[in-house]
Parts: structure tokens; C-alpha cells; sequence
């Protein structure tokens, strides 16, 4: 049977699904349709991101990831379209800035206490990609205004394995340092206490590397690498962390450069949440100024702790601060270098 | 009552009403969610581009529009807030280039023949902006793939009076050269055969600014603004013409700034529409190349011809090629800058 | 004589500054390149900046404006110009993250204590636009980082007067409230304790607007539009800020249609100055971590100051918390209402 | 010693290039500074993508390219990047745009025969990546209007082996189907006529993918993959055409899949650059009319036809005309997968 476009696209309901509240006081505000249509699409967006993500999960939440499947190169690919989708997302608000405060003072008052932080699938996303409960700025928020079966959803997603976590066990599996023998002829300079002649001679080089004023940089070199993991303290284990680590100073090796774009992606994730909530903060802030005892108020300020704290991989991009410079990296064994590479990894 | 941010937007349903093809035959693509969402997006936008539209058209058909109301301030604000959302628009193509021609094939052939081409909004919003049946590449497009009641809708918006008749017919109905006694002192240094001492005036500056090789531009200029409009052959009047370019010329009085603004604005329409179908065209491109025979190679053909020649305010855009240097404008007499100024309008 | 683009443009000039300091080490890095060419980019766009800033400047530092002249529009294109020039600067650090952590390092050192701090033209940038001395996050920066002759340059854009007291003083120069006689039939529904009846009666309808939390809003009212300006205390005096609301209020009269444009425009340099410093805060944050003791971890904190705090045009986006609705605006009189129209502003 | 930032960026030339030749004739026209400029920042730009394709070209042209290098992610991250500064130079015709053509008039004729066209380094650039000196449309524009020295500068660059060279000669050395070993197990379904088992087989499939009216696809499908090249005719030869193809059909693999970023990636720069030159082209357009015989209305043509035209990397776009279902895809031998592998591609 032929498909037509008009019913694919389901546009008899999407179409007409925009009832303005203005209209039902016998207020007309024309400004009321284009809050609704903004937010819709916002609606329609999260709910791809939402397949995005949860397909990654999919693929991540297997006990093992086969590096010679597509699998991996699937996980940044959508990571890396809900990156371009944030982009526009940022982008749109432009649209809302084109409404004007005197404008949208014609219809707010009728549409409390409804409120864009009402908004349970924005919520499910931050909860799914890995932000706790309990580092939620205005945690209030959604257990007050959200209806229970809303909460239970982000609930839901706050219980069950966030991406982070299944980023955390990804990267504990790595394996090379489990396999001693890869190493036994690398030549460290040093004499460690690590559990790794690598780490031991790396902690080395990067203590080299600092100048005298960034010396305390070595304890937190040491709390992040050699600490293991304190219940709730740390999202990413200290294997994790050096596995990530190993991926940011040795990206250049084939099976590390899939794994390099993983992390980069999940970097600008946070970035671009980030620039969106600020921006919409800067809106918000223009749009109903600093009134004091309004929603608005309180939602600027929301805002603004949000775009600071909700850094979801913040810990993978602390581990920029432990770099050293490449040409000061250790060589990797022979065994090892092997190890990184393709079968047909001949010259051609 | 209470308004609740989920009711209110009606997310029940916009959540509800995408179903990929794919699922039904038990060969579930991944990436058609976002083509379902993608154009469930657009077809959002493209229903706020028509109420701003619509709020615009009902202004401008009014027999007189008052300078002194904000009417044309509301409808500059509204066409350029259009703009704003056309830009976010040619964005959004950026999230379509992540599908990859592999990824969509995927489910391609189980979506025929319903493509893009069928938005009956999107056509709808051309004819009312003043696109005519006659001016439309691939004409059979809507005869043929369109519901009948979605190609009335379309023809109604073709027959009812467009923004490009209603623009007209405002440019028109400028004062200031009917007014003879406002010209009563206007220095004219040559004696003119057209209708109006300003118009003799401003054609023999306008020959005097060609070099030798442009002289047949004035065969132009005549066409444009001497010759009455032959039904049918041009959309804008010589009168209306003149008007319009007066405006270019002398747009920094008071009285015309927003009609600067206006045609300015229509031309900036023109082009984010024009952008859209290019970049839309290489995107079609991109995905399924000019395989012979099937709608993408055609329909890459018709936006290539659309994006060149769906021009709505063709005449607005061509008059920039009838202006002089700032500085060789004839000076207008006191009377007629009077008019074109504000009642307070003394220094401060 | 025929001009050349090569050499109009100087380009063997501009096309030869770019010297890499990893070559001059002879251990070349191949992004440093980037590093050059984008703040070279970013310079030549500071003094595209400053020649707008300038000449607006120049405009609005004339004793009285004349509303009948095109200065205003003029003033208020060049502002838009550059709130476009931002937000390319603004996308422009996409090129800069394109440059990762590892790349970075192989000429980070070589380049201390360079570093985009200590651009004058910037500083100098924010000078001319109001930004005080003692409003600056990170004093210390210019008097320490730069040239003396540099430290003048700002400190000289600091002396002399800024836009925002340009602004401040045509806002002042506000006629209408002045002339008595327009408003003897004002019919003010109060009797209000301010100088004009008819901020007496905005304050009353203020008021009644205010719901029962938010009635400490008054006292906010009456310190900003009430208050004699304390020297330093406040950069918009009462005056201004009285004419300033009733441009937001009554956009929609012509004599006000441009300067509501000129106030927004304020607003939105505001938001994409502080876009570019989050987003460069982000970036940063990106580039080296959080590394203790280094001049990114202090750059970092210093740019997300100057994002929250280094808003030039607050006290007009503050106006915007002082707003009612649309319909409950007292009615001006007939006279006051022909004194904000045009001349010829009857129906057409 | 210390490196400062005003001197490390040559500000002190970079900032006193621009001299508007409307000071020169005592006709100050501020927007000349603008022209300036943006063009300058525009020349910086084509700098900086220079220095990317040059250091892409470097690696390239080596006789042989390790696989288990870095250099292929080099060469993907570096023409990603120049995709990103092209995003910007896009992004950047905007500020060109809020030049009015009663701005632009004021100095328009001083600059005579000065044009953007005379960009030696724009067209370097294209000669670089792959465009030849017969598909230029305007061909007599360098010819006429370049000095006799950046004429040989692109002639130059046409000469030497351009990206797209280096990019067919990087292909048809690809393995794989060299070793007929790894074949032997391949159950092909159909005795095909070419050179080797698995195209006779994709061949087949590709045919029956094809409904009755696109069967004249094959022809097209022989003679890009099967007809050696004739000298000047194809850039890519069928050897090349087929390693492409097999690229684009099983990227999952791990050693195909940065291939297939650079193939995307040269696509993504065809686009920007097309997109840049229809950008260009509507504001060349809006700004000086069509006006016959000037160099404007030559110089709307002109960037119309290379907008059509001057897609260096067509022969790639065109390979997805050709690609099948994934599911119907042939298998591949295990002994071939094995090789398209890691080493250590175990699951983990």
C-alpha cells in the first residue's frame, strides 16, 4: 500500500495539537502560538535524542563490545548526530528571543505554574547520560511539579545503568595492562609504586613536567590514577581513568581512535547542554528581568547553577590536566604497539 | 485551573504519532525515527511561519494602514522573526547530513512514494507569499501527488490575495507625488517626459551614472518604472516600483525607515527560502546521488530549479539595480521633508 | 589608477606575520598555524568592531540628536552590525576546538605568558561601551599583562565617555514629560507621589500588577525610577530610566520604533559578549583542565566571572521586571499621542 | 624570553592594513572599513586551509601509507577542520550582508576592477584540491585578471599532484582483492564477466536491486567500474571507483572506517565550498542588482556556474547511486574480514 506523506507524518494530530490558552480567556495574544510550537519542537527533539541514547546504551550495556564489529563506530556516529541536534537546539533559541517581554507578558500570567522545567523528558535525558539525583541543583523541581508517573520515569532512568556508568565499565575492561607479558621489555626509567611500570614511569614524566607551583597537581594525579573508586565519591574508577587517559595520549594508534572520538563526543554533549542552558538563562533573564518572587526569577537562577554544576563527564575532562607533552611520551613496546593495530596494517 | 506544561503542549499525542514503515515490516532501521521527527519538525515550524504570515496578510489587506498605529511595526517584527525561524530551518538540514546514504536506504524503498515534495504547507506558504501557479517548476508536483483537498487549500492561497499583491498595492498608495504643491520648489535640472518632475529629475541622474557600456540599462529603468503593468507580466506596478525604490533611495526619513525595514526583510525571506532548497538539493545529492530513473535524481532537479527560480520578490531585489551614489540624490524640497518626518521631530 | 585587490587588501603584508614560535624552537607544531590565524581573525574583527563602536559613538556625543535625521537609524544599524560580528566570533571558537588538549600542548609552553588576556582591543572594547574600571573582574590583568602605552589606550576609553553615558544622556534628553500642557487631560486614576502624573498613576497600576509575594518589588521600582542617581552608584539616572520603560512600554509609536530597536540591540551585544566569553570558558576549560597553578586555571575562573558579571547594559534589562500587560497601560493623552506620530501619518 | 601577545600576533602590521581608498579621495565612506576587512579575515582563513591541505597533501603523496600510523587520522581530523573554518566563512557572508547597496555605492567605483574574484589564494586553493584548469567556468578570469606571478602560483598547484590525485592513487592501492587467497571461499551466486568474483557478484545484485525503469543504471554502473580510465575523461579510475565503493558498503569494519570519514569528509568540503559560492552569489545579487554590463552582474553569473559546476569531488558523491540494501549485501570471507580487523579485536 502507498505511503503518503500527510499520513506518515501523522500531521491530522500534529497539526492541531496547539491550543493557546489566551484564546480560551478570549485574549488573543499572537506571540502564545510560537511558545507553543518552540516547545513543542523541543518535544520532538528530545524525543530523538532519547533514541539515540537509549540505542547506545543498548550497545554499551552488553557485557563486551567487539572491537572488529561496527558497534563502536554505531556509538559515535549517534553520539555525534545528538551533538549536531544540541547544536540546532541552541541555535532555535534565537526564535524565542525574536518575542519580546511586552509580548509575552499578554499571555504568561495564564499559563502558570506551567513552566519549560516541567519538562520530564529533558529530565530523563540528564538522568539517563549520568547525572545523580543528588547532583541535581533544585532537586525540588521534579518532585514538586512533575506528576508522579513522570518522576517515576526519571526515577527509573537515575536507577538503571546511566551511559556514564556503562562508560565506566567499558573503559575497566580495557584490556593491555592486564597482560604482562606485552611489557616486559619496556624500559622504565623509574622505579614506581604503582601497580604498572607504565603508570609508575607516566606519574614520572607528567611530576617532570610540572613546574614548581604546580606541584599539588601530583595528589590529584594520585587521588584520580592510584585511588580506587570510594562509593559514590567518583563516577570513574581509577582503571577507568587511566584507561581514558591511555586513550587521550596514545589516540593515534588504530584501536584507540574510535575510543578518542568517543570520549571528544561525550565532551561536547556536555558542552553543548551546557551552552543551551546558558543561553536559555540569558533569555530567561531578559525576557522577565530580576523580579523579584517570580517564577522567572528563581528559574534564571536555576539555570544558571544548572549550566555551572551539570556537568555530567566532567571527570573525563579533568583528565586534560594530566597530559604531558607527546614528544615526551613513553615509547610502547613492540608487543604492545602490535596489540593497537590492524591485521592488514601493512604500508600501502 | 491549573495549566500543566505536558497537557498544555498536548505531548500525549505529539509523542505518539511517529511509526516508522520500518517496524511494520519487521525490518526496523534505526535512523527513520529521525527522518519521521525531522520532518514532524519542519511541519511545525512551517505552521508558525504561516500564522505569522496570516497575522501579516490580515494587516496588510486593510484598505489603509496607518503610519501613526504600529501595524507596520508589527508586521516588520513578524516577517523578520520568519527569518529568524528560516534560518534555524536551513540549520536543521545539518541533523538530516547525519544519515548516511547506507542508513537510509535502509528503509527508503518502504516510504514510497511519500517524499518531501508532498508538504501541501510548504506550497501553500509559497502562494502566499505570492508565488504563482504559472512561476512554479514541476507544476504536475501538487496536481499529482497531492490529496485534493490539500491542492484547494493550496490553489485558495494562490487565489486569494498574496503578500506580493498586498505589497503592491500599499507601495501604491504612497502619498507625497500626488501632492503637487509639495514639489512646487523642486529644483529640476532637466526638463523630463516622465509623469512626475522628481521621476525626470531621477532618470536623467540615473542616465548621467551609466558608463558607456551600460547604457541599455535605461531601456531597463523605463520598463520597470514608466511602463504601465501589462496584466499578468509584472507583479509590481511601475507605480508601486517607484514607490519602492524612493524608499531605497531616501530610506533614512523618519517615514520610511520601516518600509526599508519591510523590503528588506521580504528579500532576506527570498533568500533563507532560496538557501533552504539549495542546501536541501546537495543534501538529496549527498544521499542518493543521480541514480537514474527515481525520485531523488528528479527531485534533486527540482529544487535545483526551484532554489533558482522561486524568487518571490524578484522586482524588490532587481530594483537595487536602479540606484545613484548617496551624494548625487536630487536634495527634496523643505515641504516634502516636513512630511516625511515626526511632529516632535526637534533636536534633542 | 586601477586598484588591485592583492594590493588593496595588502595582503603581502597581512599574509606575512604569521611566525610560529615551535619553528623558531625548531620543533614544529602543526596547529600552532591555527592558533595565530584565529586570533589575527579576532583582532581584525576588534577594530571592525571599534570603527562601528566610534562612529556611533560620534553621533551620540552631539548635544542634541535630531530625530528627523537619519543618525538614529544610522546608530542603530551599526549596532546590529555588530551584534552580527559577535555571533560569528561567537561561532568561530568551533575552529578553535577543533584543536585537542595533546595538539595544544606541543607549543603551549613556548608561548608563556601570551595569552588571549591581553588583548587590548578587546579591553578597550568593553571600556567604550561602559564597562567601569572597578566593575572589571581581574584588575590586575591590564595593569600587570600589558603595555603601558595599552594600559592608556583602555584607561582613556574608561575617561572619556562611554555609550552608556552617551545613553544615559539622551535618554535624559527625553522630551514630552517636560511640556505640561500635553497631558492636562490625563485622567489618572490615583493621586501618586511622584514628580508626573503619569508615573504617579504607572506606579499605582505597577502595584496593583504585584501579587502578594511579590509586593518588595515596589521598593525596587522606586530606588531605580525614583531615586536621584548616586554618583557611582548608578549608571542610568532616574530620569533615563523613566524614558527608557516608556520606550519599552510604548514601542509601538513611531517616534519610538527606533530607539526600542536601539535598546534591544544594547541587550543583545550584551548576550553575545557574555556568549563568547562562556563559550571560551569552555573551552578553555576543555584545553587544559583544571591544572592548579597554571594560567588556564586562573583564565578559566577569570572569563566565567567576566560572563556573569561584565554586563554592560544591565540596568536596561532590569527595565524589563518593571513591565505590565499590554491592555492595562494607562492611555496617553490625544495631544501626547500626535506629538510620538508622523507629520503625514494619516491612513494610507 | 617572553613571548607577548601584541607582538607574537604582528598586531602592529595586522591592525594598520586598511586603507580605504574613499579616504584617499576624500569621500569617507564608513563601510569601506568593512569591505576591508571581512576580506582580510577571509584571506587569513584561505591561509589557514592552505596550511591544512598542504600538511594533508604531505602525508598523501607518500608512496605508501601505514594503516597502523596515525597518519590517515591526521589527515581525517585536519580536512575536518578546514570543513569547520569553511562552516565559518558561510556563516560569515552575514556581516557582509548588513552592507546596504546604498552603502556599498558610496565607494563601489573606487575600488574598479578590484574584485573578490582576483582571490589568488581561493583559487589556489581549488586548484589544490582537485579542480582542473578546463572545468573552471570563467576560465579567462585568471588569465586576464591576476598578476603574471599568482597566475603561476595556481598553474602551479594544477600542475602538481592535487588532493583528488592523491586521493585515486590512495585508493587503487588498496588490497584485499589483489590476494586471491582470501577469496577462495566466497560463494559467489552468479558467474560474472569481471575482473574479479566479488564484483561480478555486487554487480549482479546491484542489477536486480534496480525496478525495470532503472535499468540503464548498469551502463553507468560498467563504465565507472569497469571501463579503465581514459586520460582526462575520469578522475577516479575504475580501480579507484571500486576500492571507494567498497568503502562506503562496509565501513563498520575497523580499517575501513576512517577511510570512510575521509571520503565523507571531502564530500562535506565540496558542500561548504558550494554552499560559500550560492551564499556569495544571492548577496552579489541582493547588493548590486542585475544591471547589465557591470562586473557585478558577470560576477553573480560567475559564481552561479561554479556553484554548478566546480564540485571538486563529484565522481565520490556519485558512488551513492550505486550502493545496495546492507542486508543484501554480499558476506564477506572470513579470511577477508579477518583482515579488515585489529589485532587485538577480541570482544571485551
Amino acid at each position: 500500500m502507498e505511503v503518503q506523506y500527510h499520513d506518515y507524518l501523522q500531521l491530522d494530530k500534529i497539526l492541531n495539537t496547539q491550543f493557546p490558552e489566551s484564546d480560551k480567556h478570549q485574549q488573543p495574544a499572537h506571540d502564545e502560538m510560537l511558545f507553543i510550537i518552540i516547545h513543542q519542537a523541543y518535544e520532538l527533539w528530545f524525543k530523538q535524542l532519547h533514541h539515540e541514547v537509549n540505542s547506545v546504551l543498548g550497545i554499551m550495556q552488553k557485557p563486551t563490545l567487539n572491537d572488529n564489529s561496527p558497534e563502536l563506530q554505531t556509538v559515535v556516529h549517534r553520539l555525534s548526530r545528538c551533538v549536531t541536534i544540541l547544536r540546532v537546539l541552541v541555535h532555535q533559541i534565537d526564535i524565542m528571543e525574536t518575542m519580546t517581554p511586552m509580548d509575552f507578558l499578554d499571555f504568561r500570567d495564564k499559563l502558570r505554574p506551567a513552566s519549560g522545567f516541567q519538562s520530564w523528558q529533558f529530565k530523563e535525558l540528564e538522568a539517563k547520560l549520568g547525572l545523580k539525583f543528588e547532583q541535581r541543583h533544585g532537586k525540588e523541581y521534579y518532585t514538586s511539579q512533575l506528576r508522579p508517573h513522570h518522576v517515576d520515569v526519571i526515577k527509573k532512568a537515575e536507577d538503571e545503568n546511566s551511559l556514564l556508568q556503562r562508560l565506566n565499565e567499558w573503559l575497566e575492561r580495557m584490556p593491555f595492562f592486564d597482560e604482562g607479558d606485552l611489557w616486559k621489555d619496556f624500559q622504565k626509567t623509574t622505579t614506581g609504586d604503582t601497580s604498572h611500570p607504565f603508570w609508575a614511569e607516566y606519574r614520572a614524566r607528567f611530576k617532570n613536567s610540572l613546574s614548581e607551583g604546580e606541584q599539588n597537581n601530583l595528589a590529584a594525579f594520585d587521588e584520580i590514577f592510584l585511588v580506587e573508586t570510594v562509593a559514590g565519591q567518583k563516577n570513574l574508577s581509577a582503571k577507568a581513568a587511566k584507561a581514558a587517559l591511555f586513550i587521550l595520549l596514545y589516540r593515534g594508534y588504530p584501536i584507540l581512535q574510535l575510543p578518542f572520538q568517543l570520549l571528544n563526543s561525550l565532551l561536547e554533549i556536555d558542552e553543548q547542554l551546557s551552552g543551551w542552558r546558558y543561553r536559555h538563562m540569558n533569555m530567561v533573564h531578559r525576557m522577565i528581568g530580576t523580579r523579584i518572587g517570580t517564577g522567572g526569577s528563581s528559574g534564571k537562577d536555576y539555570l544558571k547553577a544548572a549550566a555551572d554544576k551539570h556537568y555530567i563527564f566532567r571527570e573525563i575532562a579533568q583528565l586534560n590536566s594530566f597530559l604531558i607533552e607527546r614528544r615526551k611520551l613513553p615509547d610502547l613496546p613492540a608487543a604492545v604497539e602490535r596489540r593497537l593495530g590492524f591485521v592488514a596494517g601493512t604500508a600501502r
